[in-house]
């Protein structure tokens, strides 16, 4: 991903990530990506939690995710979260993530969500505004 | 504790629940607990799901833990969690809880719960009747 | 998949494996998806502390996953992962899996793992008689 | 815990660590425990990492937690774990530890620790350096 054109969000490896293989267990990873994508929707102020209470409110099912292991990490290293939008239509939308440790790349993700009303859970258009914040990142 | 006095559950151990040290993470056994009393409740009738759904529903909330950690456990150990009644009042229950790998004891735990009405989430006094067959267990 | 021409294992869902969306926590269907290939490993006498420990021993690490989530699954759910070898080569192989909940398909996943030697950490070509027994299934 | 006396770290609630009764599950505190505890170190300089792998390198391993859950805590809760040295023997370390959501104590958790020898696992004194470092925080 080019500069400036992603969101970051940094995560600390601790003994509760790992495995007896001495690495960061496969399934955690998908903790990482989520944790990056509530921290992106926070910073532009539509937090989950709000996002759920609103009148009109939505929330993101993750519907596919296809993750690509490069490298294995470690306890105690420090891992960023690399996050910006790919696809997206009407009630899906798909996040292309990243995770590095430094300059290496530890994994490569694709993770598709619908868009839900909260009350009805039958899919629902993402807010045009929050889209377009979370597209134009660099603006 | 006397054979045929307390309810017993298998746990096998898997990658996720180990962690770098080559051990079963420690905030893990807690949830080994869990499952072996909620099998506990479903094999006296009270799924958790049907004690929640139900006209007069309650849920048992962690108010306390007690836990020691005896000896390490590792990945593919087969481990046995044992659970009784101990002390209990109208409205709070604490379960005798130890794990088991065959004569070894891994861990001992006391774990108290408090009775909650599910839609008021205020005290309320168990079933008499489930009480009963939880802390008659030979009978 | 066809019937006797995959691997079941039983999981039920417990409070851990489930969100505040009241529903089973994405990441955690990975768990239930390994819990599955080593248990099949388990059955066919390769278990992974056996497999880790011996003279010429290997280990599987997952290096991609594909998973699509169909449905949603709930507490208490009593769920059944199945699980065939798709393409395989020298040192890689693929696990096919579904998760169902009787007849309802809840995910569906593709888990291509390496084979490594367990010493240098290098590519290492599968036993032939593991992969025609993973293979074969109902001979 | 008086004011300075204490280190303190903070977490954010995320899907992971919920459950679906909406709350955090009990535990997943001993995660927020144990982070707590590994980020002193390393403000203090003896990150696990580095312990384990220095020359006369030690680990801490838990063996006896006792843990109060005073209230609950839900996706998003910005939380503030405080934690301060209580006994202390030779080999024997106590964390006390307990998390807040600003002025609301959530839990209150005393945490026990072996200190082993990295290599022998057998019991080995806490470097007195770091021991007075942490027990004399606000010098």
């Amino acid at each position: 991903m080019e500069k400036n054109s992603y969101f970051t969000w940094p995560i600390r490896v601790y003994y509760e990530d790992t495995d007896c293989a001495g690495i960061v267990y496969y399934a955690n990873y998908l903790k990482y990506l989520e944790r990056a994508r509530t921290e992106w929707l926070r910073a532009l102020g539509a937090g989950q939690q709000k996002l759920m209470t609103e009148e009109d409110g939505f929330l993101f099912v993750v519907i596919e995710v296809n993750i690509k292991y490069h490298r294995s990490s470690f306890l105690e290293d420090d891992l960023e979260v690399r996050s910006k939008v790919g696809e997206h239509r009407k009630a899906t939308i798909v996040f292309e993530q990243e995770i590095y440790r430094g300059d290496e790349k530890i994994v490569t993700a694709r993770v598709k969500c619908a868009c839900l009303d909260v009350k009805t859970h039958k899919p629902k258009a993402m807010p045009e505004e929050l889209l377009a914040r979370m597209t134009n990142l660099d603006n």
